[in-house]
């Protein structure tokens, strides 16, 4: 473990779509495309670069199958927190579909080439049981998989489902006056390098004078958790309450998958976001270390990052109520925030001067001073 | 390109099988496994670790969804035929079932951080290119993927298919009284070393009593183009001529995955296998470097390599004559031996004290010399 600052080195995403844009000539009549973050060809209306999840249609009965991958480097400590973390973060591409079941999971593994045996049976079991243990949460398990030896640690995995039309949301739905509700604070790349910088004095110099050490271990906690989390609740969710559209916010962070998402949508709409929920303190660490992380203006990478969803108005306060009260039962995972408006537009999405920032306290201290906080009232 | 010896670098069988041990704790009553070379929790009959393609029973009207996944390292130089290896691995775990369709591909890649953007631009659309080539070829695409940046390039895919239970050949009903066919000849990783050795004299010096430079070339460019040919039509012809059990060639090499599909028979059997195709001269330059690579033992790894399966004594023959004739039509491509005979016993497989050696010349010169070569006479 302990990549460093391996969450800055992700391929920058004009790098990633310049790659992919030689895929996009089509083949034998269709639209053929390659890898990248998230990309696919979707099926019934079609889908750019940018989606979730493939969805193919097969030969059997109406039947599709959506599949997704993920992949990327360990960036918490704990091997367990770690594997939890990459199979929430492969399910989220199917959950963010409104999916809330999986046939099959495939596991994608690299054991570090600078791992002596001992510290290999210790670590990547770890990984591999939390990795398993959250697909059994999610209702679906570990089936195969591939591992090799590599310099870095790889996790990450495949998630695939057969499933009927009325089991997926395509992403495209969205209309003018729907709001725009986030299930997930942002800032967990910032968290998890303040973490870091605690061994790192030049670094630490620069945040200290912002937020003491017990707080960016607990915003740490937090993070972890909230990147482990599951995003299936969000997934049923959406059916319940009509969502139009939704996205889960990884990579790119809030606004690349927001641009992306808005991309795709069938109507003239663009986003506006208003409002921004961040784990408590930082968007002050982000600030003082110079804007490194560009958090306020929305392209901090998150990991396993929330749904970012398109709902019809007025459901949009009952799915976040509902959002809550499935955090309180089951011990205080989840939460939804309002924070924006779908409006008539050029399908883009932008966030707004001075946004308001939501600090959102570690999930320790949330019963206690800010129980109702997730809720925001849509005052946009 | 040029990860230089990376071939040899694999986790050993060993290790990995000691990393899978952990996981094979039933939870839920499921067996569940991690991730390996090729495992899986198959349907119907329980079957282990060893196994190409997990077999997923779907919940819809008797459908299985049946996945496998692949990624390594780039171990020729040319990234085109790179990306049509790539693809050939990943689908002939599908065809090692006796699968001949693939509903979708997803494409694992990463791009080193060691290249510059010119090198990246130039050499990762063309993996790309060849990898989508060869899902064409195979009546699929490549409809979606990640990629990542890591210190070497890595490449693999995930390979989908639903399909009905006449549609897929379980791998383990192989009988005393059936014959080994193997479908592409072994070496490619001698060939692939030899190769790099032209530019490191200490290497070369050790081969070059017993090899050309031309000869060095002439395989490497046979087992090129053998790792980048589909094994779709055995996979058709384990149909029409019944085959019992299949596996793919690759990394633990002949008689590790031998030894694998052994374990897996319902029936008790044996597999002895008495003669070893190999590509002409890798024979001679696995023993003149002092048996690096256990050639002749089994366990050299393969990349891409052949289906090693059971047929029933009657039909052995036909299936290779086929094949043969399949090669001649497509150019040069496929190709099929009679390997040895499946036997009673403790299901194990291993290789006869001094097996016969049949040299596969490269298919320039094959037409001419040697047409006749691939069917062997099943002397045995």
């Amino acid at each position: 473990m302990g990549v460093g600052e391996m969450v800055l080195q992700e391929v920058p995403q004009a790098a990633l779509l310049k790659l992919l844009a030689g895929l996009e000539s089509p083949s034998a009549g269709e639209a053929v495309r390659g890898p990248g973050e998230e990309e696919c060809d979707g099926s019934g209306p079609k889908l750019g670069v940018g989606m979730d999840c493939c969805v193919i249609p097969l030969r059997h009965g109406g039947l599709s199958l959506v599949q997704t991958t993920d992949f990327f480097y360990p960036l918490v400590e704990d091997p367990y927190m770690m594997g939890r973390i990459a199979c929430a973060n492969v399910l989220s591409d199917l959950y963010a579909m409104g999916i809330t079941e999986c046939d099959n999971m495939l596991m994608l593994l690299s054991v570090s080439q600078k791992m002596n045996e001992k510290d290999r049976e210790r670590v990547m079991p770890l990984m591999i049981e939390g990795f398993r243990d959250a697909a059994e949460e999610g209702g679906t398990s570990v089936t195969g998989g591939q591992t090799v030896v590599n310099p870095w640690i790889i996790v990450g995995g495949v998630a695939s489902v057969v499933c009927q039309p009325n089991e997926f949301i395509m992403p495209d739905g969205a209309v003018p006056g729907d709001v725009l509700v986030l299930t997930k604070p942002l800032g967990t790349q910032v968290a998890v390098n303040a973490h870091q910088w605690l061994d790192q004095p030049e670094r630490w110099n620069k945040i200290k004078l912002v937020i003491s050490k017990e707080e960016v271990k607990e915003a740490y906690q937090e993070a972890m958790f909230s990147m482990a989390t599951l995003n299936r609740t969000a997934a049923g969710l959406m059916h319940k309450f009509q969502a139009h559209a939704a996205t889960d916010v990884t990579g790119f962070g809030l606004l690349g998958h927001a641009n992306n998402l808005a991309s795709q949508q069938k109507s003239d709409v663009a986003f506006v976001i208003h409002n921004l929920p961040i784990i408590a303190k930082m968007a002050a660490v982000s600030k003082a270390c110079g804007n490194l992380f560009n958090l306020i203006q929305g392209t901090s990478a998150e990991t396993s990052g929330g749904l970012l969803m398109c709902l019809p108005r007025e459901q949009a306060a009952k799915f976040c109520s509902e959002m809550k009260s499935q955090r309180v039962s089951s011990g205080g995972q989840g939460g939804a925030w309002i924070i924006g408006i779908v409006e008539k537009g050029d399908r883009r999405a932008r966030i707004i001067d001075k946004p308001r920032i939501i600090e959102v306290p570690p999930r320790g201290s949330q019963s206690a001073s800010q129980d109702g906080s997730p809720v925001t009232s849509p005052n946009i």
